[in-house]
């Protein structure tokens, strides 16, 4: 019999991303994206695999393949995967695993039913560009992988545990109770399992450790995580808030927004756009590729230059707000994402000022921990230790759908309750 | 000849400020307010002043007097002063200091003239609230003191001296260079001046000291302030953003501007109306007096107790940002202002978990220092300062004015320059 195998979804409008574990070893063995849906002419699969007589290259697929749809574009995949590994395929597949953004009120990984999926509808109204696709990625997959359970892992889940304090926002009272208005933040799947994995670099159970999480990529997000619990982070009711991204504007006196309405005539979508798409990095310094920003501030641009210190002071600050909210006892602050594992030069641009507040880089480990290395980058006299963790979204959907999946057969196998 | 005086005035919508300072030696003679311009039924002029054979008691006045518009009322408050000082009181007065909110990229008070009328107009595209009375106060005290020299000392200038990197916002760039959007901050009179105060009070020149000043009343700001200069704070384009306050929301995420007039059907404009005045505490907790909010919290009131630990909260994590933003090093933190000056509760609450970053509160000297009284609440083994200082915005706008008029004069009698 071949082995079982586990299969993490994340859908977006026009693509399906995918990556496929092993059990026997718990291993990814392929990933991979049907991209460009309902674009007749060009859509496209992508994977790529370990090679399997241990090569350094991988192997690669790019295969032309016609879906209107979300469903044909899972039914292709499912061709693919019967291709690649065996026609019983799907019956091997004991788990689908999709990434949800926005889970309201939803605190943990749960197996999909109609409740759950009326739950993910309404969020909607609150991730609009992101919940609807993740909906039509759950409908292909019940439809192409029949009978076999599909369990949800919400973005917003982990910064469940934030104290109201910390979640509601000033607002009058009704906006919360009738319209749902307050933080939820995302990267909650990644910011768990920074904190679990710092947790195990620090060699204490996570339940023991404070930690502050930087997920600093084309979208970025930190969290303040005490005991393994998330008690604040900095995107809010959409992923809009908190530090400057690639092309999202960050923190603004939410007056500015009215002000651009009044000024400029744009409707509240339009300036959801300028907010959305064309701020951030990209509406500073012209360009949203962080690399290029490096490159043109060390040439002298001085809008790349702004652009890279904005950046890099609001990642400052709110090391300092949330080393404040865990009452200056903070046992790591850890870099992740795109720009967090990559990029040295604006690590140490972050760091290098906050030696008064306990973090001392030694500047070679920052260098040389870099392309998806994993490491301290502290030096011995740095009161709170500078980690550097490669996230991993997927695997961390795959185990908690892995945990939601057992957790439910052995719910299901113990004897009833009495009465 | 009868003593020199000073004026300082303070318009609103319907309403004069006024202070009025002997300058030999330099202290407040009267202060009090024209309320009700424009209402005739119920024009007041109020003033109070220390009582001539020094008893405890000042001498109030609370005089009917009706008052069309400012030019109306600053009249009759002429009339008021000519019968309490002298016929001749106009002669007197050797210049007019007007508080003025917006002053866009002006980091200096300045002699009034066409030019800077012109600023002050343009600026109230920014500060359509404020920036119109402060003219109508202008234009009357021309008016009515016929060649005194005004000056203007504008809330946003003492913050001019903050980077880009803190200023701008992380939109496209040419809505600074078209529309001026950036932060300007507010209260920079009492910053300014508790800065000032802290530096006495530290025993050091300022331009040694870094401090973070907490402004905290129905409107609430915090900079730092790094030797004598800001280098932050938490008021932006507007007043809106930043801390909790009686009836502002402060920082929200600007996505949630949009989809509450989505939501709602609200337009820009009561949309402004729910951020800045049904807000904050009112919003949260019903009442946006602090007194009644603590005493709710301590009686149970769960609205009450969410709405003093949000306020509470959100003063911390700035603390913590501003910490981060001046490196660590931190002489004081001071507390001022309606709220940080008489709430011993509040300042208990913010202090109490931040003796990890450095901030240990002396509980008696806490409890003792309100009602306007200035003192050290720190404890000995305080890494920083925690100071209690009274804000003087009148006094420091009085300084300030005397020395801009000081200076013209000191320039108009040296010799010109070789050319």
């Amino acid at each position: 019999m071949a082995a079982k195998k586990l299969l993490v979804v994340n859908a977006g409008s026009s693509s399906l991303k995918f990556k496929l574990f092993g059990l026997e070893p718990f291993a990814p063995t392929m990933s991979g994206m049907f991209d460009r849906i309902g674009d007749k002419a060009n859509c496209v699969l992508k994977a790529s695999a370990p090679s399997p007589d241990g090569a350094a290259k991988p192997r690669k697929w790019e295969i032309k393949m016609q879906a209107a749809n979300h469903v044909e574009a899972m039914t292709g995949m499912l061709g693919f995967f019967r291709e690649q590994y065996d026609k019983a395929f799907s019956s091997q597949v004991m788990a689908v695993g999709h990434r949800i953004v926005h889970g309201m009120d939803i605190s943990q990984p749960v197996l999909l039913n109609t409740d759950v999926m009326a739950k993910i509808k309404a969020a909607a109204v609150l991730a609009p560009l992101h919940n609807p696709p993740g909906l039509q990625g759950i409908e292909a997959a019940q439809r192409v992988f029949q009978g076999v359970p599909q369990v949800a892992v919400f973005d917003t889940a982990f910064h469940q545990t934030m104290p109201p304090h910390a979640y509601m926002y000033a607002l009058p009272y009704d906006l919360y109770e009738k319209h749902k208005i307050r933080r939820y933040g995302f990267h909650g799947t990644s910011h768990k399992y920074l904190a679990e994995q710092a947790a195990v670099m620090l060699n204490k159970p996570v339940g023991q450790t404070n930690v502050i999480t930087c997920h600093l990529g084309s979208g970025s997000s930190i969290a303040a995580i005490k005991g393994g619990h998330c008690v604040d982070t900095t995107m809010g009711m959409t992923p809009l808030e908190g530090l400057m991204m690639g092309t999202r504007c960050g923190d603004l006196d939410p007056a500015v927004v009215l002000h651009i309405q009044n000024q400029m005539g744009l409707s509240t979508k339009d300036t959801d756009t300028l907010l959305n798409k064309k701020s951030g990095l990209l509406g500073v310094c012209g360009h949203n590729d962080l690399r290029a920003v490096i490159e043109g501030a060390q040439g002298g641009k001085p809008r790349d230059a702004l652009g890279l210190a904005m950046f890099v002071y609001r990642v400052q600050k709110y090391i300092g707000a949330y080393t404040a909210a865990l009452g200056g006892h903070v046992d790591a602050v850890v870099f992740s994402a795109g720009i967090g594992e990559n990029s040295s030069i604006i690590r140490q641009l972050i760091l290098a000022p906050l030696k008064g507040v306990g973090l001392s880089v030694d500047r070679a480990a920052n260098d040389a921990t870099v392309d998806g290395k994993q490491g301290e980058i502290s030096d011995s006299g740095s009161k709170t230790k500078i980690l550097v963790i490669p996230t991993d979204e997927e695997l961390s959907i795959a185990t908690q759908t892995l945990e939601v999946v057992r957790g439910e057969t052995a719910m299901a196998n113990e004897p009833a309750a009495a009465a």
